[in-house]
């Protein structure tokens, strides 16, 4: 039991606290590429399969039991992954996840081992590799590709919630070879592109020790660094519990379980996900949140598929804002889906919201007002004259781990110190969003419990 | 009822017998392409699927209900259709038919419906084409190709004799798309390859007012002059009750019913399948009967499919001209069974024997010692001095129907008529082999039985 061995101090004096730094050494911290994931903070899911060409509304539970009748219905006429990798950046996406398969089976690439992949179609006379053109674009715009892959269902081979249909010994024959071919697609994808930046498997990638396929050993031998999300074993982040894009607050890195949901364990599930949207931070394993929801999840859509004719689907610039202050500033990862139509492309409409976006983003956080200078050891901010700031961001170091429990901040107008707020959780990022704008001589911070010498690396407004 | 209009007649004097002719036209009559199939008298089956790679010996049961690990096994070094053809040839064969899909559902063509196709290999960088290959040899050498499409089993997409696994929205969702993706293969097969001689479904293509695919349609659109074999709608031919190569005698192209054995009824398949070794002279529906072995079917090995180190398994001469005497020789058209190994080659041994074989033939037949003269009346053959024979060939005109119904055959040693035989059906071919051969002055047909005016093509001494 690592809880007993952590002691939680409070801090009055901040450098005076140098007995609890041995005992944060026994915190879960994260490792290189979760870091360099929460520090994304932002991405992209690019959701593409074969029901796109259908030119219907996707309906996935019909979808999950009904083959595509003819697999030539795919043929994008101008697909463009540099303008998918292109539109993403422009929303300041640091990396990008394509759907390698999705729930029809059909594969997006070269695949020796899945029969039902771009070998089967005309287009590009069976030459096409949209994984390989995806990545490629990628390393070209320097954006860390991402894998999703999708075993949970297939509809073309029968298998449902992971399970080959039937219940006899053709059924338990063709399971073991779905598992193969399974491992068979996780060794191709892991050992032909490069490096990824993670690997993700559609609702887990189930329990192996069952009829799951090993994919762990896989991707820990040929991608060491890749995040892996996730099966019964490990997951490196977690599902935030909503696919809202946002989580609540606070929301800890740190889970009490190697594995998020694969496994299926009751306390996971209570509360409507209340254990996936919060973590603890007792939590023995490092394994933060990711918010994600579909760009066109505005006036009754929720479209991880491109629909036709849904472009009113795709959600305004303030709602958008709002979902970043609580996701990336809930110290979780953002992943926002995109549908490339049935040209290839990411339509109009989306290509002009994500630049929008990302160019608020950018203004938004282009220049404190003023900040924390690191050298202080008191987390004091003194405000120029005349300026007024709305976003108060704290940033703490978690390479070294969410030592920072609770935290208050304080506003000084002449000579008292007023609370603004109370916090818990700070994490990769904390932005706290005022409801109208502060002017102030001074703003404090004070951390008034950690779990071993608090690491703030930033604290700015703006 | 057609029968009822039928005059059999006893026939003292053959011309004498003019007026059952009218009634003789109400017999079933072979299609042109019926015609040529049974003229054909022999052909051969090449039946090459992904276990012939597994190098282990083939297990019908074992491979029905489980897939293939790796269609990549899928490898052959030295294919050569033409090899396949020209061995074929060799053994006098007019027809060859190749297994385009057998029991995994991989199919040996590039199929825009079946992803499970040469497209999914490595082999050819997934541009091969061993139906085109097939066709192009047959039309090099003068033999009409026909394909064989297996859809009642497929081990990979969980099919078990022609249901698709689960029973489910799902499965009935999936049972639906492999109709339309059986069509599909149909189509494809029909249109691409120039005429095909005939198409043959194994175990038939099943009830297209159930869930069987519609295959009749498209054969007639595409190719109207195309054997159909054969659904629970109709078959052009009729397997003839055993796998040995044989049938017993008699054996009467007609038959009582449109379909042969794929629709279901308890009197085909009655008493060791009696109707289809039989058939009956009463029979509305003209469909000849189908004599199949595989040329690996001695000593203990009946291997439609090549295994390893059996080369043993090859039937000797006298083996495989018992089987042509039962088969051609009893009205049948005999299909012998090849084996492509793993290198793509029909396997030496099996190249010699059916060259043996059909060199045997040939000579056997080349010259008769002596043969009636179709300007005579009277079916008598006189013997040139001092010359014996073995083997009595009849052949009746089947374009006519099968009119005779019994006859004898009777040798004069000095005046004496003796009986030799008694017989029944001729057809389009009748051979008796003698247990030793005969010496007479003169050899006499009598027809006995007849319906309509018998029309005998030929009839010699070996």
């Amino acid at each position: 039991m690592k809880l007993k061995f952590q002691v939680v101090c409070l801090l009055i004096f901040l450098n005076q606290c140098s007995t609890s730094i041995l005992q944060a050494q026994e915190l879960p911290l994260p490792s290189k590429a979760q870091l360099a994931w929460q520090r994304a903070e932002l991405g992209v899911l690019i959701s593409y399969d074969l029901p796109v060409f259908k030119l219907s509304r996707y309906d996935q539970a019909k979808n999950r039991i009904t083959p595509i009748e003819d697999v030539n219905i795919f043929h994008p006429d101008s697909l463009d992954t540099d303008q998918w990798i292109k539109s993403a950046k422009s929303a300041g996406a640091k990396f990008a996840v394509l759907t390698v398969t999705h729930e029809t089976g059909f594969a997006l690439y070269q695949s020796d081992v899945n029969p039902y992949c771009m070998k089967a179609i005309r287009y590009k006379d069976g030459k096409g590799d949209i994984v390989r053109d995806f990545i490629n674009s990628c390393n070209k715009y320097g954006i860390a590709p991402g894998l999703y892959v999708g075993i949970r269902w297939n509809s073309f081979l029968g298998v449902h919630d992971f399970k080959v249909q039937g219940n006899d010994e053709f059924a338990v024959n063709r399971q073991a070879y779905y598992k193969k071919m399974c491992e068979g697609m996780v060794r191709e994808l892991c050992t032909r592109y490069g490096p990824l930046f993670m690997i993700w498997f559609d609702g887990g990638a189930d329990d192996p020790s069952k009829s799951g396929p090993n994919a762990l050993p896989i991707v820990q031998q040929y991608q060491p660094e890749c995040l892996f999300y996730h099966n019964a074993q490990r997951a490196d982040f977690r599902w935030g519990g909503s696919e809202s894009g946002t989580v609540p607050y606070p929301c800890w890195s740190t889970f009490p379980f190697p594995f998020s949901h694969a496994a299926k364990q009751d306390s996971i599930f209570a509360d409507n996900f209340k254990l996936l949207k919060h973590g603890t931070p007792e939590g023995k394993y490092w394994m933060p949140a990711m918010s994600d929801a579909p760009l066109r999840g505005s006036n009754g859509g929720h479209d991880w598929f491109w629909n036709p004719n849904e472009d009113h689907h795709v959600s305004s610039l303030s709602t958008l804002m709002n979902m970043y202050y609580q996701s990336v500033g809930h110290n979780s990862t953002l992943i926002i889906g995109l549908t490339p139509d049935n040209r290839g492309l990411i339509p109009d409409a989306d290509v002009s919201r994500l630049k929008e976006w990302g160019d608020t983003i950018r203004s938004t956080f282009k220049q404190p007002i003023a900040t924390w200078n690191s050298k202080n050891d008191e987390f004091i901010i003194n405000i120029p004259e005349g300026k007024s700031f709305s976003k108060i961001v704290l940033k703490e170091n978690i390479a070294q781990g969410e030592r920072i429990r609770s935290f208050t901040i304080e506003a000084k107008e002449s000579t008292h110190w007023n609370t603004i707020m109370e916090g818990s959780c700070i994490g990769h990022t904390f932005i706290k969003v005022l409801e109208k704008p502060i002017s102030a001589k001074s703003i404090r911070l004070q951390i008034t419990q950690s779990n071993g010498k608090p690491m703030l690396d930033s604290f700015s407004l703006y």
